[in-house]
């Protein structure tokens, strides 16, 4: 074992799209990097997330958008090639296989460790193989910084016989190479309402069973709305105000599911999915080695540095830190936080962490995107109006049938959505912007340059969107706004 | 004939969108405000232009985008419904009447004159009936202003033959239910690229020729050369450095045409498309009443008032002033010449015309967008590179392969396209912003966001796309310009 290579100047534990990014940064900024993965470079969104259930859900939407197109809609009133979506699928994914991951790494210098990481004290990592036989035990010392970037994992909750039935998560929502005749999603979020337009739409017998009132509970309402009509009309069915009280699969694996409601009420399927939150990934990364609760949130500071840990040298990046739970907004925190490691290992003595300074991470607070590629797509950024208001912030909030767009009109016949743009009256410009539509996922990043920019309302008037797009629901925004 | 009700405080000359902006603002400002209009209330955009021909090609783009979807693409293999497409095409357009526009019309309280409109003399407008008998003549006088907004019609070359051969202009070519087996097709700009692909989508053989080197030669190179390509393996022939010269109907009006080229070729096809360029319909206006020339563009200030015209109440709003020849920006212009009208009439006395103040069309010089409909669809906002550089400024230039951004990707199986941002040196923010590519239409208006909204770079690291978009492609230019 060659030990000098065994000293970092940075370590980063996880090699998902946020560790990648931390590594790209740090080795930009000429510190010497190691990545440790146990399971794929690329990580969790890659293999069982964004990347597959995009794959799978593009189709579905596409035959959506195409069935509301004068021409076209008698061409695609049948089923989708679900062989056809699971190959293109099984493409984007890499068949699960990360050699495609790797010669990046390799070309920005970054060291890849495969094993299971966890701390084993101050600025020391100890990497176990990946076949958790617990031999081969390597150590690794971080001269500068240790990134924790392992993300999150499906939380179950704790009902009886839910180990048994063997319940689907977003993991095997995803990566499914068989269509279930009948599904049970319960949840109401973006994975539960993603997976069951994809399952609707590849041929699944959709049952949904939300806690709550609705779906999408997190975006402005309507959003939850627009989704759980379509979905109905698609043939799912959407029951709120529902609790799972125990599962079991009498006829044991090859069988279907039964589920029992708090009601009584039995439902039968041949899987479940449960899309019931996310854990996060820190239960057995040695934080008790440096003074931290195991299994824990992070809290980190505006460059994602761990909170209460002497001497700074720990970073908590992307999901764990709680702060933003998206890939992208993993990825910017990383681009930050890995320029932060960068800057304090030259030594730089003041780092501009003010709001929106280069090493502040303010969109996590005042900008977060999010598209969820349901039918109709769902885009939002920033505070809903009951996000500000409880903020206590001075808001107009300005709504639009975004029906009344002719350049949403001509992009899709019928066309169903709704805009909100909720103002800050003492800042002069848009602090949230929702769009629900057919074919919005594009027009979110103007929403989020608005927002971000904080360009005022005065300047939103000289950019003038195209006739005729969808775009131009901002004119009938800003034309509410004014009236 | 009411007297009273013939003296107005603004008198618009043409109801197209522009028209009914400038009259929309005039009367939200107080005004008594009519608007003369010869042939329909809602103009060349809503029947002859941008709404029919955006009906004629969403088809077309849509099942292009469906072929590349996978699990989907074998069930649009087939040829779209031209019935259907022109059925709805009818529908977006009224069936050609303009019932629809009046109620809006009326309820804003503008009075509608229907008929010819001319100047003869200063804030004196004749209107002639409509049917061109010249009889019933009507004076209508303009207390503050009249605003010229007539925009242009198709310009034909005097080609020997053209007449008899009766060409296609923009409007048969938006308005025709019929699919001509061959269609020759003259001219390489948005009009010729946009119904090229139209109708070549709908079953037509598509002949292109084109004077320049290339199509689309306003925007950036790569545009025209993505068009080109895809034109071209669809099936239609582009041929560059072309000029027609002559044309005949050998066999009379039933008969195919016959298209002479200047190198002597002769080639057949059974309607020719002239799409080579636009005149200001400002010649039958009696502007030589009021000491202008007759038949040219206005030449206007900021607030889009004629320049040189004492008393200062004549406003060239839209196509005519040929600032920007697109709708939505002769909207733009309205929304602020009506507004300036408005302002002026109430005596305020220094409107804010500095650049990007509320009275100044700043972005028909800095940000006017524009989205061409063609396979791959083509927007762009604010100066190309080659623009930029005859301005003299300090630029850098940074390009990328939107087929290596994951979100464009999964959008389209195979995607093909392009992105280019131009960013000014000196200011540090984008001037101008390029997109050529699959899904691209909406994305436009982020960049128009950025570019009038002047958003620096450094905050626009914080404008974060959302994974997988095909927006995520602004990541990728940013990266391209630090590195």
């Amino acid at each position: 074992m060659n030990q000098a290579r065994d000293e970092y100047d940075v370590i980063v534990l996880g090699a998902g799209p946020v560790g990648e990014n931390v590594a790209d940064r740090t080795r930009a900024a000429g510190l010497s990097t190691a990545i440790v993965e146990r399971e794929l470079v690329g990580g969790e969104c890659s293999y069982w997330a964004c990347v597959p259930s995009k794959a799978l859900l593009r189709p579905v939407l596409a035959r959506a958008e195409a069935r509301q197109v004068p021409g076209l809609r008698q061409s695609v009133g049948g089923a989708l090639s679900a062989t056809d979506v699971f190959a293109h699928r099984d493409k984007q994914v890499g068949d699960w296989k990360d050699d495609g991951a790797l010669p990046w790494l390799e070309s920005a210098g970054i060291d890849l460790v495969r094993g299971h990481g966890r701390l084993v004290g101050p600025q020391r990592v100890a990497v176990t193989s990946p076949d958790g036989s617990g031999g081969d035990e390597r150590i690794l010392t971080a001269r500068h910084a240790v990134a924790v970037c392992t993300g999150t994992r499906a939380s179950l909750p704790d009902l009886p016989g839910i180990a048994d039935v063997h319940p689907w998560t977003s993991r095997e929502a995803t990566s499914s190479s068989s269509v279930p005749e009948r599904l049970i999603i319960v949840g109401g979020g973006v994975v539960a309402c993603e997976m069951a337009t994809a399952w609707n739409g590849l041929g699944s017998r959709v049952t949904m069973l939300v806690r709550g009132s609705g779906l999408l509970e997190r975006i402005e309402p309507f959003a939850g709305e627009l989704v759980t009509e379509t979905l109905r009309e698609a043939g799912a069915e959407v029951r709120t105000g529902t609790s799972v009280k125990s599962l079991a699969r009498p006829g044991g694996a090859d069988g279907p599911v039964t589920v029992t409601l708090e009601s009584g009420e039995r439902l039968e399927a041949d899987e479940v999915l449960f899309a019931t939150g996310r854990t996060p990934h820190t239960d057995d990364l040695g934080l008790e080695t440096v003074g931290l609760e195991s299994g824990g949130w992070l809290t980190v500071d505006e460059t994602c540095r761990v909170r209460d840990v002497p001497g700074g040298w720990l970073y908590g990046v992307g999901d764990v830190n709680h702060r933003a739970l998206l890939t992208h907004q993993g990825k910017y925190q990383a681009r930050i936080a890995g320029a932060a490691i960068g800057a304090r290992a030259r030594g730089v003595a003041r780092l501009d962490t003010d709001r929106w300074g280069a090493y502040a991470t303010t969109a996590d607070e005042a900008a977060v995107p999010q598209v969820v590629f349901t039918d109709p797509e769902v885009a939002a950024v920033g505070l809903t109006a009951e996000q500000a208001e409880a903020e206590g912030r001075s808001i107009r909030v300005v709504d639009i049938d975004m029906g009344q767009v002719e350049g949403a009109v001509l992009y899709a016949d019928g066309y169903r959505g709704q805009a909100r743009m909720v103002v800050d009256l003492d800042r002069g410009h848009p602090i949230g912007v929702t769009f629900v539509g057919p074919g919005v996922s594009e027009l979110l990043h103007s929403a989020t340059i608005a927002v971000a920019g904080e360009v005022p309302i005065e300047r939103l008037w000289h950019a003038v969107p195209s006739f005729p797009t969808i775009s131009e629901v901002w004119l009938r925004l800003l034309e509410a706004y004014r009236g």
